[in-house]
């Protein structure tokens, strides 16, 4: 957008906010993520919500993957700073296994000032007068659909509910720490294995394992154009035959200058280390004569 | 909008077409309504499709509450013309009384011209390479996500698979039919009994009857604004003391120039000729003394 800001990660915040100012626009929004899609990668919370405060921006917190880490008390400190946020989006129908759809908008209304009272009903709000009368016996403010973005909608919350009188919290924060403890378990497994490379340095800080399955042919080649070419068509023939054995299935993608490389997410807690142990053989056999 | 366009009704699309030309505008979409939410009618939708095929705009169809009545070989006939609309939204879990949500936009790609093949695809598609990978092994086609306004979702249209399967067409038809002939039912018992006022002349169209009760202390009233004032607070009270009592609940509004009145919208097809006598002595009941 601004080739201009060469600064990257937290330092190209500061300098975008200048730059644009100079430029006669108003910055209104650093939009930080806590779990990227692909990498599963958590934005530093604490020093974004520094950075916000100073330049008075709000600060919303995409927590769709990452959200569910709260409820872990040896993993929640990954969105540390958090709390700060103006906004956060949170998915309890991802990590923590809530039935499509469970989404969630988290608004701080009185963070920035006083006047954000009542901000959700002042944005949403159509003032249908045939749906939401005002001569009712009751306490309006527990209509709330013309708060919302949809009016008539079906009642997701109930479904997170219900499953946390089920689980408790302690279930929920089982099933997140099994989940990170078994993608720690691939990440061990793959590390120093033959054929597998990691994509990103270091121990996972969501269940995302990223990494490239390099079959005999690819392992003694040059790092060069080829390489890469031949690599690239490595994942993707490797799904398809998961798909037509029907056996496993792990997701691939491309990002950046990086071809094409798996990505695993564990969100059941109900996998195994033996799961673990039957993918990476899976996709050895699937792959060998690649 | 234009108040410059003095036409009313279907006077007003060639008046406003015009208007809108000669002003440097683009007029592209006439929205029409095959049920409206409070009164339950319908646009006349053959002549509306005549005035945009020869002006060449794109004719919507909101058959939102008046979609299920193409369920029904007696009252289909009502949505004459929607066969000619580029678009239709139509939501089955209205009428049809399929659970929350169920909701359609349908869309004739290839209506106006062979270039709207793949509409909904270059409208909505965020060419996400990391989710929808264009190197898979089968059709691309059934990668459904990114046609969508939403991504990732639930499987809405499986409630109403199951239940048409269960209930069949003839099932669906004898739902509808069976609420709008209980609608006419309410319509013909309170169209000539005192103490009832309709607030449209003759039969509903779906299943909308709307009234007012005029209680005994206003019948003998001036049409004046005292009573205007007076009748606006009948509605409300009634709705209240029913809601207290817990007997039954009918929604009410104001709407233009008409003050308060009773909107009884029937969807349930197990209701019965008793319960439409019972929510006419109920209203009497409790509304006799205001």
């Amino acid at each position: 957008m601004f080739p201009e800001v060469k600064e990257k990660g937290m330092a190209a915040i500061p300098r975008l906010v200048a730059f644009t100012s100079e430029h006669g626009f108003v910055p209104f929004l650093v939009s930080a993520t806590a779990g990227t899609t692909v990498y599963g990668a958590f934005d530093p919370l604490i020093a974004i919500a520094d950075i916000c405060k100073k330049y008075k921006i709000w600060m919303h917190v995409d927590g769709a993957w990452g959200g569910g880490l709260l409820m872990s008390r040896k993993h929640k400190w990954k969105l540390n700073g958090v709390e700060r946020a103006n906004s956060v989006t949170w998915n309890p129908h991802k990590m923590m296994g809530v039935p499509l759809q469970c989404s969630a908008l988290l608004v701080r209304e009185e963070s920035v000032s006083a006047s954000l009272k009542g901000l959700m009903q002042s944005c949403n709000q159509m003032h249908a007068s045939y749906l939401f009368q005002q001569d009712k016996h009751y306490d309006l403010s527990y209509d709330t659909g013309d708060k919302a973005l949809q009016c008539g909608r079906h009642v997701d919350v109930f479904k997170l509910w219900l499953m946390w009188r089920a689980k408790g919290t302690v279930g929920f924060e089982a099933h997140i720490d099994k989940c990170l403890e078994l993608a720690e378990y691939l990440y061990n497994k793959i590390k120093n294995r033959e054929g597998f490379e990691l994509v990103i340095e270091g121990k996972p800080q969501h269940t995302n394992v990223c990494f490239w399955y390099v079959p005999p042919s690819l392992r003694n080649m040059e790092d060069n154009e080829e390489r890469m070419n031949r690599l690239s068509k490595v994942a993707p023939v490797i799904k398809a035959r998961m798909m037509e054995y029907g056996t496993t299935m792990v997701s691939y993608q491309p990002l950046g200058d990086k071809v094409n490389f798996f990505r695993m997410v564990i969100s059941n807690p109900a996998a195994a280390h033996q799961d673990i142990d039957f993918l990476i053989e899976e996709i050895e056999r699937l792959g060998q004569d690649l």
